[in-house]
């Protein structure tokens, strides 16, 4: 198994609602049948589709709430990490944490999203971003 | 906020053990304290950290179990999805879903690894992997 996360799928109760959200984010499907939705985010594909449906194809069981998942978005500055936070707020996200220096020397905040995803929007010093968004490590 | 995701953080109960089961897969950490593990996956990050730090840091209540993500890992043809799932077994992962041809055309099966966090393998004809393993829809 190669080391690598091809798509990401997360779990939503109204793709509509969901899609509005990312979409007041600056995001934009690339494709959607109304039921999933799938967007090219770098090498990898981020997709929208119901929670139930999601659960059932991925033979679990589902409690409700967080399941131990965090995904982060991380970007060049302190400043940078602020205005995306400003943008979930206008976009009807939920911050739950604002910008703040952290104990491993860099900048962020956490948000959860329409359907309760938990995101960290953070500026990590030590790692490298590109100019197509790639991150990499040191 | 651009169209990617840098990170993903699985919080897991024991660093060990779950460093274990993703080694046995064929991944490699490229940085770990004993607290948290890193991996380069394409363009992007990989992490192991506890559950409970994790949760604590995205600002959620942690109800236990499967909480809406997916994550899946795209393969070349429907012979390396079943590879795969035999590498997952051999690591003492929970295969769910056999490999078997799906509704949209592909090929996947389902597993959960130590920590319950689900995982599709599949292999999708419509999507292209480039030589680095990175995926475009169309």
């Amino acid at each position: 198994m190669e080391q690598r996360v091809s798509l990401i799928t997360l779990g939503v109760a109204d793709l509509e609602r969901a899609l509005d959200f990312y979409t007041a984010l600056g995001w934009e499907s690339n494709w959607t049948d109304g039921d999933v939705a799938f967007f090219q985010a770098g090498g990898m594909v981020f997709a929208l589709w119901g929670r139930d449906k999601l659960a059932e194809d991925s033979m679990v069981e589902d409690p409700g709430g967080w399941g131990g998942i965090t995904l982060a978005h991380n970007v060049r500055s302190p400043a940078e990490v602020d205005a995306v936070l400003d943008q979930v707020r206008a976009a009807g996200g939920d911050v739950r944490r604002d910008g703040a220096e952290t104990p491993w020397g860099g900048y962020s905040g956490a948000f959860v999203d329409r359907d309760g995803h938990a995101w960290e929007v953070a500026h990590n010093p030590r790692w490298t971003i590109a100019d197509d968004g790639s991150v990499s490590l040191g």
